[in-house]
This record gives C-alpha cells, structure tokens and sequence, in this order.
C-alpha cells in the first residue's frame, strides 16, 4: 500500500511509443484507410482478444518463445496456480487460427477476416526495438482446398494499401515455396529445410556466404550448393522467371507446379502498374509453415527491411481442430512503416484537434444561443467546439489558432446582431446562419 | 521446445469473450459511432500503449492492485531483473493523467481527449467477470482552473453517445461532492471520507445499513447519522434539489458553491428530453479522486448495475508533475453495456460481410472482366467479393446468401453478352452498368 503514494515522474518505456495527438491523427486516419481498403474487398472485421492461453500461442510457430510476455495478478493467490497460464499474442495468425477452429461451426466458408490491432513482443529494451505495434492483417481460410484466386487478390489488396496511405513507392516481391522446394528436390537435396533457412539469409550473408553454409551445414558440395542458389538471382516482373527456371535443366513435379501457380498470381496482377510488383524467386519467408505463395514487400527507395508480407499455408488452424484449413494471408506492418516515415520526417502532422469550428462566447449572456448553433451544426456533420468561457474575443481566436481549427464562428451579440464566421486560413468573415454554413 | 507440437484444443478462456463476425459488425458501428460524437465537441484521439510501469498505475487511484495484470518475457534472462515492473493499464484515466504530464510542453490546453481503449482486470476467474473489456473515455484537462462549462458538456456529450448507439433509455444522474461533503462539515463533521464511502453504499445495504454502519463505524449519533443520509433522498429533473437542500438548514460554503455549480450543470442541459438526466444528491462516486460534479448513467428500466460515469478531479495528473491540472472526465463502459445488450437479445446480429456485391465467374474466361468490374465498382466505393471460381451459378448464389450480401452481380457472359445485378432482398435481376449502379 505505501506505493500508492510515492511520486512518480513520467518517461517512455523503452519500446512502447506512443504519438502526439496531430500524429495520433495521421495514424487513425491511416488505420481507418486500411479498413476501408480490406472492406472493399469484403473481409470482415474480428477482434480476438489481447490475451491467448500460453499452449495456444505455443502450438504452432517459429521460435518464438524468447518474444512472449505471460501475465501474473499483482496479487496471486491460490487460486492463480490452478489456472491455465496467459499471454499477450505475439501475432494475429496464430489467434486467427485458434478462433476459426473454435467457432468452426458458425462462420461461412470462404471466411475472409481482417484484424487490425496491436501486438506484443518480449523484446530486450536495450535493443530498442517495438514491443507494442499495430499490425494489419487479413487472411482467407477454407475448408480443404483453397482456390488459387486468393493468391493473386493477396498481392492486390496489398498494394492498394499502399497507395490508399500515400507512403514512398513499394515493390512487392512473390514467390512460391513449390518452386525452391521442388528445385532442391529435383537437385536430388533430401533434406529441404535447413537449405532454405540458409538461402533465406542471402541478403544478410551474401552469396559467398550461402554457399559457405550450405556446404559447411548441409554438407552439399560446392557444385551442388552453387546450383542451388540460381533460383535466388531470378526477378522478373513478367512471368519471364517460367523460362528462366526451365533453363537450369531440373524436372520435379513441385517446381512445376510452383511455376504455374505464381504464373496465375502474375497474370493477375498486370492490373497493376509496372515496378508494383515482381516475381523474386529469392523470397523465401522465416516462418516453417508457408507451403505455396510467399510475398514481401519493401520500401523501393527507403534502406528498410520488410514492410508487409504473408502466404499461403497449408493448414495452420487445424494445428487446433482436426479438420483440414489452407489458408492465405498477408500482415501489413502499421507500426513499423509508420515509424519509419516519422524518422525520415516524411510524416505531416495533422490537426491537433478534430474540431472544423470554434463558436466564440462573447459574454455569459449568449451561452445559450452558443449551444444551441453548435447543436444545429453539429447535427449538419460539423464537428463544433464552444468556447469554456467569455474572455477576450482575441484569447479565443488564439486558442482556435493553436489548435488549427479552421472556422471561428461568433453568434449574435450586442455588437453584432447576427452569425458571422470567420475563415481562418484566409482571413475573410462573412455573414452566415447555422443553416446554410458549407465548409 | 517440447511445448511446440503438443495439439491444443481451443476454448473460450473466462473473462475474455470475443464476437462472431456478425456481431463484431455491429460493435465496430458501435465504436464508430462514439468516436463520431466524441469528434463532434472537438475531442481529439490519443492512443497509451496498453503496457504502463507499475509505479505510474500505483501512483494514484483506489484499492485497485489486486486487480492488475503484469507482464513477464517468457524467457526471463539477467536484463529482466534491472527493467522497470510492467503492467496491463486497468482504466485510462491513469495513463491519460500520465500522458498529459509527460507531454505537457507539446499539448495546447484546455487539452480535450478522447481515448477508445481495451483495459484489463486481472480478476479471478471464477467470477465469471471481464478482464478486458472496451471504455470509452473523454477529459479535459487545464492548467490552474477549469471552467464550469466542461462539467456541462461532460452529461450532454455522454447523453449523445447513448442516443447514438440506439441502445434503451438511459437515465444520468449528477451530483456534486462538493454538496455531500460541505452539508456533512456544516453538520460539524469532522472525518468526512468515512462517511462518504458508506453513504456510497446505499443501493447495496439501505437506509437501515447506513445508519446502522454510521453509528458504529464513524462514531456518529444516530440523529447525526439520519441527518447525514438526509440528502440521499433527493432527487429533481430541475433545480429544486437547491430549495430542499437549503430546508435542511446547513450553512457552509461548500454547500453553496457545490449547489451553484450543480445548477449551472442542470441549466444548461435544459436541451435534452424529460427523463435524459437528474440531479441525484446520492450519488458519490467510489474514487477519492473526485472533488466536484460527479455522474454515473444507469438504464431506465433494465436492472444493471452503473454503464458510464465520471466526474471532476483537482489534480489528477499533478500526480505527475509539479503543476496543478484540474480534469473532468467520463468513461463509457462500452463492453459492458454490449454483453448486457447481447445477454437480453436486444443486440440485432449485423451483416456476416461487410461486401454490398458478390461478383460472379461464370466461369474461368471471365476472370479479367470479373476483376475489372470490381475495380470499377469498388472505385465508386462499393465493398465487392468476386467469386472465387467457376463453381455452378446456384453455388455461388448460396455463397452470398449465407454471407447476407444483399447484391449478386453478373459480368457478361456467352449466355448473357451485358452486366446484370439481382438484389437479394427482392429477388429482382436487371440490365445495368458498373458506372451506373447504385444501391
């Protein structure tokens, strides 16, 4: 008890950010763009809550365990130790996933959820990276088979993100895990995954490096390991990669079937304008369970590592419910884009205050027909604020400065005996009733 | 490690609901829609991260510690130990105080904020309560003085918010501390806290139980006690509160201001309808906090406990700095009145999909003017599904019965060479343009 009363000074907590109201504004206006823009292509919203069980976020997943926060009451009690031990999820996959095995029998399939909210990271503060950030996923999950259709609307949604928030020109890269894995395997490498872990590095250790572990880790030899990393060096944005691929001679049924798929996707997308997009056989993805599709995209002209990115998955939600769910889905990270803009200054604030117009108190005596304009201009869709009292004419037109909102209105009193408003940006005041007032 | 692979059956865990789609529609117009009133008196959004150092949770507040969740890293290591103690916030009221102190050089004041947050409880489970739950919450915060105005504003913008949620009728009552505790110094006595919290427990333990308690516990006569539950009687939709109070014959200055300032609030929300408000000499408030007007919203005639409140503090972000920052502020208890409204079914599910039109394949040919319709119709604004194959017509159309998308579009096709639209509702199909739609 005697904590209640020490003094506390307050400072940021390493990893926890939060923003000024006039970036607050950008940031709401920003996440109400990436609803609107999953909306249209008619995902529903679902919230899970913060908190999952720890075996949940356990079941299925990289490793991830070093990045958990678990929760404890303040005050434990017995009955805190016969209860199942929670968390804070780390990502909105694995919550999505337990959700649709949970209510299973009451969603429609097709289900196309998005999911906008926070999650948490167990980061060391010392490294200074996020440990609360928004993201924005959407994902599609359908009962045995997923029709290819999805994959190419992944990549789409995405990039009308990107352009609904106005951010530097993105590229998005999309390969197929068929490809690589049915490559190696047609190479005759029995043991798949750890070379893919290691071509996933490329961009941190470079070629040489790569070949270097492949052959030191994988045991390939150096011929073996060089010719696994062909694929890595295709990009193109047309379906040119099909050819390119052909040409290293290796048959696998896979592989075919990898190139056929992210042909699909390609065609697909030639809506989109060229640069938006390319084949990049070299994306690969950190996380095991990625079985076809895999996208991510960066900033084209920003150092910055990935933005956003997703793909298809076999069957993450029946790690909970046995029956069988592919999925697709991207995550789009707010936060981390966000962040980044703000350090480059490429953020403009918005306005400290929601208000379009201040209605000016002269005296006491107008309050009531200062109320009552701001009711009519309220119900007309203006968002209004009145001022708390009658000083100086000059100290309500600051606060109304300060704040950036753009009209000042003044309601009839005994030196004006009718509404005048105020457009403060120009300047110019001009008779006006409640009635007829247009922005 | 082991932990990975082990198959974990989903289950809801108590005191953390989530919503199917169909009624997460509906909280989201929910949460639209106070955002949209809050806007509308010129409140701006601020975000606090969920996550706060526990000193700044303790630093002020009630008896609230068995009631916080901390955060631990799964993976607890050496840097663990020199970190500040984190924790869940429990209201946001706490952080906003925190947030106005921290940012206090950047903030234009009278600083009006809204905050549309989940808070967490880390209530035993077998209570069967919520542990995190929505509140909706504007304050407003100044340096040195507040203006009565605000104390106004606070009831009718709360009154707004319930009207907009069209939920049943709600009934505020307002008070102010100032009248309890100056007519309880007027009756000469001397340690008013005590007395306060019981006469706070009158809904739960009655007349008798208050006097009873007063007597034994405060040391009150028992005459002194039935002076001191006198005012608890006295409820008006007017200022008559002010005439009754006066006959009890208690001077104190307090008292005088304390009615003052309740009848400046009572007249000037005049505006609303018979029944929307009263003044309610019973109401207190369980937070010490609290120093002047104080409300608290029940329903009519659902038996429930309080579903919003607030009230008026002198120093709640002093907490934090060394400047006197007087606040008003009200909570909306969003979740609260959702589950309650779910509980009585007055909750009407809304859509299963937020898409107006399921854009059919008649089959795989048309894919490219499938795609280039929606463009064009999600250009106009419209939320559009393409189907996603070329399954039977019959099959599709049951999709968009199931997902209550209330238009099934048609592209042209070899057996129908022009775009038709077939509204659900009515089972009318026509001739049209995807320029020229409209709902």
């Amino acid at each position: 008890m005697s904590e209640k009363n020490r003094i506390y000074k307050p400072k940021q907590i390493s990893g926890f950010p939060e923003l000024l109201p006039e970036y607050r504004y950008v940031e709401l206006e920003w996440l109400d763009k990436i609803r609107k823009t999953f909306e249209s292509y008619g995902f529903c919203s679902i919230e899970t809550p913060a908190v999952e069980e720890v075996d949940a976020i356990l079941a299925k997943g990289g490793d991830t365990e070093k990045e958990i926060y678990t929760l404890t009451r303040l005050q434990e009690d017995e009955d805190s130790a016969k209860e199942a031990r929670l968390a804070l999820h780390f990502d909105l996959t694995v919550p999505m996933a337990r959700y649709v095995a949970q209510h299973f029998n009451d969603l429609v399939f097709p289900f196309k959820r998005y999911q906008i909210q926070k999650v948490w990271r167990g980061e060391r503060a010392q490294k200074g990276r996020a440990r609360e950030f928004y993201q924005a996923d959407i994902d599609v999950i359908n009962i045995d088979g997923l029709p290819l259709h999805f994959d190419a609307e992944m990549p789409s949604v995405m990039y009308e993100v990107y352009q609904a928030l106005n951010i530097p020109p993105v590229e998005i890269h999309i390969s197929n895990r068929k490809i690589i894995c049915g490559y190696l395997e047609g190479l005759g490498i029995k043991d798949i995954t750890p070379v893919t872990h290691i071509l996933d590095k490329l961009d941190k250790i470079g070629e040489d490096g790569v070949i270097k572990s492949l052959v030191e880790e994988c045991k390939l030899t150096s011929e073996l390991a060089t010719k696994a990393i062909q694929l890595s060096r295709i990009k193109t944005d047309n379906i040119d990669f099909v050819e390119m691929v052909k040409s290293q001679n290796v048959k696998n049924e896979t592989l075919t079937q990898g190139l056929d798929e992210l042909s699909f996707v390609v065609k697909n997308l030639s809506h989109l304008p060229k640069g938006a997009f390319k084949a990049d056989l070299s994306i690969i993805r950190g996380l095991d369970y990625y079985t076809g599709t895999v996208l991510e995209t960066k900033f084209r002209d920003l150092e910055y590592s990935s933005i956003g990115g997703g793909g298809r998955y076999d069957n993450l939600a029946g790690t909970f419910i046995n029956q069988k769910l592919p999925g697709i889905g991207i995550s789009i990270g707010v936060t981390r884009i966000f962040t980044k803009l703000m350090e480059e200054g490429l953020i403009t604030p918005g306005r400290k205050s929601p208000a379009d117009i201040l209605i000016v108190l002269p005296d006491e005596a107008q309050r009531d027909v200062v109320n009552e304009t701001a009711r009519k201009l309220r119900n007309q869709g203006y968002n209004v604020e009145t001022y708390h009292n009658d000083t100086k004419i000059k100290k309500q037109l600051a606060y109304a400065e300060k704040k950036g909102i753009p009209y000042v209105w003044f309601p009839p009193f005994s030196e004006c005996p009718r509404h005048e408003v105020k457009n403060m940006l120009t300047g110019e005041q001009t008779t006006i009733t409640p009635e007829t007032f247009k922005k």
